[in-house]
């Protein structure tokens, strides 16, 4: 199921509230790309600044919205409780899949033990299966290698977003998992590398205003058409670092204004960009466009 | 009414759920002390393993059982409006104060602006006094004594608890915020240094087993007898260095069990400590107590 | 001997030499205050971009131009040898005491049982007493109070700049080091804090622009007149977040320079401060003298 | 001429002094081999440990023993005059160019103005190329693609050591630097990866005990054999983990004495690693070779 370009969905947003038929308008974009599916509350779409409840609408209405495309919500909390509670609210909403962040508030005391007594009672209490995200730039906490390997025994626990450049790790966790455990880059600037190793797919921000390109290089790599894809590859490093890397968010809902999708602002308190940031977007838009 | 000594209770868990009676107990004890008051689901009441229901019963029941003594519930995260509703249902079950964590999850987003923001749309929304929580090797973010400073200015937010050993922006804080404003410690190891310099009290893990040495210094400082409030000091900080800051809420629950308290187990995915730190804890305690 | 104020002098460049001539000026004028010693070839002389020979010439003219004051030269680097001769040098030009920085290339290597060893070997091949420095903020390396106490029985060992504000730590150095051993600590925001947790002294870059109130605080604190003492900590405390925290050498050269002393350009690769900069000092300067 | 696999040599100890004769024994098995040179004084060599003279020596020593491989010395450190001196003596020495690491004591200064400030003098006073080390790890700073491509217009900067993980930027700068210049990786973990997407080469620890395995990827890479090329990093990768990435020099060192090559003690303060560790890297290699 975890195979190709999955696409970290931004939220609408009008007046702080979502706006829905923004959404509507980008899905039916969207919809017509070969992207394999769609992350519902991840990073990307604000999940911190989401309630409990917008975060079920979101999967319901993505759901119904998704023309047969996979659908993937955000659903982890350090409370192991609250993730299985909020992971089986989305799967009644539609959810295929729950993206489950690693705890983090104690940082010092969240060990690789703790990560996999963690992921594995989220687990057994789901009802849908779980992906690991692993993100140390947010959490301070990296899942090892070791640590996944063990964990993808779980046949519940079908894959891993592993949002680090570590290139190494990611291969030594691709040697070492089961059969059928996807792992997945967690950005637009690995998708060459990370899919010459084995990766089976990314979870990419880019996804939302480049799903094409993204797919192209999946495709292409499949092909053994690698020079190809190097250099498609090169021109999305180039406006990842910028638009996602750099400027977050606000930048990349910035360019998608840019580019015919609706982006709008970000929810209080994270901030917009201003017009510096913005022309510098508009600049590398414009000469790769 | 920030004043003195709080302690930021531990939540004791029976077979992973919340034992009341076993807290009933413990307030009991702490009910007789010179306490200021009581900090519910704080850091060390496991708050990021709480559900938000057993949160409200927490404060309902530290509320009925506290004595008079001040509660003030920890409410924050990162979504303004959950941290709202969140607080509003504090103050529906007795709290008497909010705890409000920085936001943190982006955390190179979260800029002081940002954070201006979301204390004052927070303050705006809620029915009790608001407490600003900086705890920056939990969070990676750091209120700026200006930011501190602008904030005091508003009426619902009453003080800060600085998790930090940052003397010199404590100091910094206190010399410029408004009247009335409380600044408070957020470790038993700097009470001494934090009280001769003008802190208005503070919120110490270690008050939750050596609540009348806590007081004594504070009041001692008060008194200006600063040497025998620094040699009492000197002892805690021994102890609160290897209870609560090498072993975190395990190491304060193995010697509340050992102080005649009920500490218990932590919960999942927290993991408790084994022997020779139990050890240690126990050889430390002998020597003082 | 390590008692009281000491200031890490600056060194003075003309065309990116020193300036020696500079340099006896200023000297001229710290020789009437009542600091303790002078710090040569320390972090804030830029110690980094001189090479040995400057570092030798520098201690002769300082020892020479001290006017009895003690003189200390920073002889430290990674390896044992080269800290030795260094040492060595130093002491042959005329330094009462070394100053030597953590090794720190290899981080997760250099354990306590590692800076234990370094230590011990330094200070068997020197001539002349050893100050240890712990600067975590620029190395990365903490020595643990525990190290530092069982280094203090080394009769050759005389001493630590504490440069972190940890005062728990540096409480627990204080009361556990053999008597003799002083305890100094290393930023002017801590010299009231520090003085009435048992401090011997200090090494402060803001002694280098106000030796007087830095030597004042020492004295009322000596005294037991804390409410006075405090009162001067909280206007060297402003001054020194920004002059030193926050623009550092350069921040101070340029304070120097206003304050009729020579401060002049940093070294290169250090940049200069920008107008904007120089200004925020200014103001702040002009508020307070 | 920068092209290949390069090896750092670890430096051989007897009794804490440089063993000339073990090395000659180690040079006698390597200068058979692929290698396209060796690395004298880089941190694999233990660089911060050894003096200036020793460096001059094991320069000379090696460029006699080197049967006509490049021969690359580690000179750089904060200061711009020592650098150009050390430098400058390792070429009359017969190093062919020098691996010049950026200055980083004053982390948070070291912004990307000095570092180009920085490097750009240190080429215009040597008298052999100059190859930038980049090692975030070790020093907290990063030269950012677009300095790295700019100093690449330096006709006396010829290359990078690009001592991260970081596929993204190594792509960038890969794309964006002049011609002629020579981007490396800096692990062996990263063979594949840096090679797929167009790196001159590599200096990797690893090279000192598996170069033909390094040199193997390298031409399979060349040849469009991905398959193979990936395999062989597979195994690499897992020894190189444990190895050095875990280990460190000690580590290596170990393994060296397990494969017919001198390891030996590493120099003090640097500790050697316990029994367990060995049994580790005894069994890892036991698997693959």
């Amino acid at each position: 199921m975890l195979n190709g370009i999955f696409s970290p969905i931004t939220t609408p947003f009008t007046n702080d509230e979502i706006a829905f038929d923004k959404l509507e308008d980008n899905l039916s974009k969207w919809n017509i790309t070969e992207l394999s599916g769609y992350i519902v509350a991840g990073s990307n779409g604000e999940s911190p600044f989401l309630t409990s409840k917008e975060k079920t609408k979101l999967t319901e209405f993505v759901k119904k919205n998704s023309n047969g495309k996979a659908v993937i919500t955000g659903t982890g909390s350090d409370s192991i409780k609250e993730t299985i509670t909020a992971t089986n609210e989305a799967a009644s909403a539609g959810a295929d899949a729950a993206l489950v962040i690693t705890p983090c508030f104690f940082k010092n005391k969240m060990n690789q033990l703790a990560l996999k007594e963690y992921f594995t009672r989220v687990a057994e209490g789901i009802k849908i299966p779980l992906i690991i995200y692993n993100v140390p730039k947010f959490t301070g906490i990296n899942v090892e290698p070791e640590t996944v390997i063990e964990l993808s025994k779980n046949e519940n626990i079908i894959g891993i977003k592993h949002s680090t450049e570590n290139i190494p790790e990611i291969s030594e966790i691709i040697s070492g998992v089961e059969p059928g455990f996807s792992v997945l880059v967690g950005t637009a600037s690995l998708l060459y590398a990370g899919f010459t190793i084995g990766a089976a797919g990314a979870i990419a921000a880019l996804a939302n205003i480049f799903p094409d390109a993204c797919v192209k290089i999946f495709d292409l790599v499949n092909k053994k058409e690698y020079d190809k894809a190097k250099e498609i590859q090169m021109q999305l490093t180039k406006i990842n670092r910028l638009v996602t890397a750099k400027y977050g968010i606000a930048g990349l809902k910035t360019a998608m204004d840019m580019l015919n999708l609706f982006g709008g602002k970000t929810r209080s308190p994270l901030q917009d960009i201003d017009e510096k940031a913005k022309n510098e977007i508009r600049e590398v838009l414009t000469k790769i466009t």
